[in-house]
């Protein structure tokens, strides 16, 4: 029920990222007279793979998240939840209200045994792939265990998803040892001293485009800042060089052959909204859609949720947390 | 003789800048062998407004701050910093070794009364215009007052730079008055009872390139990493776009002529490498160049000085200080 566009646009995408999937089933939670509407406009929907689970309450996208936690027990948000508790489900996917979101996943699934808070992470684009950054917002104030912890799943979350010996950095304002606030210091001894943890030390802002990491680790006040700047620049580039494009004739004609692939480009640089944010250190997996994500982005975060269920994220995490917490 | 290209490319910088502006005096400091050498190269030098002032010492541009404070008593850095202490100079610009100029600076010109530490602010390009974003990296911890006075600095920067009444506003991850850490959201606090002030509240990483505020304010640690990142994702963007341009043939002509908007765009998106930074809260003026800057860059940042000398900006800052702090 939850994003800027709500299961408008949420349904037509699960319909359409179903019939790619075979082996799937979807349950859509939420109001179901809606839902069910919605699906009746789909022609080719597979219902035999797709349910509906009624839910009479939505949690609002400006809501405090101890407010959902409180009230509402018939939300959709916690009911999804509560179908990956039970077992149910194998993920939960939402485009809803990050904090309630988090806070729900927290008290429904638990975290894992050594994980203080779960973080959220997402695939950033660089000049030579990609690199998976974490905390993205869900805490602002960390201690340097925190960040190790944060390290260590994103390593394990990294390999899973295809990197073999993901090489892991400290997000920091210099590379030379003596940089950084106490709590990044502490962490970068902390991570020396890990078995396992590929860990090459600090990396600045710019090291992260360039591709010098496979996994960035930051407190979430830093990565969201850091994240939402990035798309906030990427905006700026791309209509500045529309103007650019549309301000002489023969920069106009280049313009109409190069818009799409500006357009390519913003999707590309705007990696939350188009790939959505995992949460990890939860006893389940839960994806996080960006609130304005159109059906693209909606059918990226099932393609992550997907790909955790396939490798059994939580339980690898589990394994790997167990030798090194 | 600091910066990766050293006085080989500050001279002549500076000649140039010299023969811009007619009412101008510059002292070169350091090895003055060199300096003279290199000045001899360029026959349009105006000589008698270029002075040569000899410093037998350099100071590495790896070299720790609290090393250069102590030994070293004859570095460019630091007689460059004497002649403005002792009003022999009216601003003093560097490239070098960025906390090495700001712990002697602090050292040898020292704060204004009521600023604890000063702060590095730069122009930061946005779809509207500019910001000024402070603090850049001096100061890694930050206080709710450190935030604060940082917050002053800026606004009273930003007007005497000629932006009337600028909007000041704290980098946050919501703009949602719960959202933030404690040093924040007390910092949002003092503002709102500051009078003269016109603050707007927090703002988003994505606000700020929105063009949202005209001076935005957060910790040495977000800024410095949020503007490394920025310019990281700037040239990742650039060589994508070349790349993109080089992929096809229509493209490929396209590219021809957009490869020179596309050399634009990437210098207005390096705003420290191309503007400089100034430091806020000295009793005296210093302009940071970027360690990389060019001949370009070095000359922004002498425009830059130029601009607070004719602003007497830290006298300013001292009477508003006086009645805001």
């Amino acid at each position: 029920m939850g994003g800027d566009f709500g299961p408008h646009c949420i349904v037509p995408a699960s319909i359409s990222f179903l019939a790619q999937h075979p082996a799937l089933q979807l349950v859509l939670v939420g109001q179901a007279p809606l839902l069910e509407e919605l699906c009746a406009r789909v022609p080719a929907v597979d219902r035999p793979r797709l349910h509906i689970q009624h839910a009479s309450e939505v949690i609002g996208m400006d809501e405090r998240p101890s407010q959902a936690l409180r009230s509402k027990p018939d939300s959709s948000m916690r009911v999804a939840l509560e179908l990956v508790r039970d077992g149910t489900a194998h993920a939960c996917v939402s485009a809803g209200n990050t904090g309630a979101l988090m806070a729900l996943s927290r008290y429904l699934l638990k975290t894992l045994p050594g994980i203080d808070r779960p973080a959220m992470v997402t695939a950033v684009p660089t000049q030579t792939g990609h690199c998976h950054l974490l905390d993205l917002g869900a805490n602002v104030d960390c201690s340097a265990e925190h960040l190790y912890q944060f390290a260590v799943m994103g390593a394990v979350a990294a390999e899973a998803l295809g990197k073999a010996n993901p090489r892991v950095a400290l997000l920091n304002v210099g590379t030379e040892e003596i940089k950084g606030n106490q709590q990044v210091k502490l962490a970068s001894t902390l991570l020396e001293q890990a078995r396992g943890i590929n860990y090459i030390g600090y990396i600045e802002g710019d090291g992260l485009y360039r591709g010098l990491a496979d996994v960035v680790v930051c407190d979430g006040f830093v990565g969201n800042i850091l994240l939402k700047a990035s798309e906030g620049l990427a905006a700026m580039v791309v209509s500045r060089l529309e103007e650019l494009f549309a301000s002489s004739l023969s920069a106009k004609a280049i313009g109409l052959v190069a818009m799409p692939l500006l357009r390519r480009l913003r999707s590309d640089l705007t990696p939350a909204r188009h790939n959505g944010a995992s949460f990890l250190g939860l006893q389940g997996i839960v994806v996080k859609s960006h609130g304005s994500a159109a059906e693209e982005g909606i059918q990226s975060a099932l393609r992550r949720a997907l790909a955790e269920i396939r490798e059994n994220l939580p339980q690898r995490l589990h394994g790997r947390l167990e030798s090194l917490l």
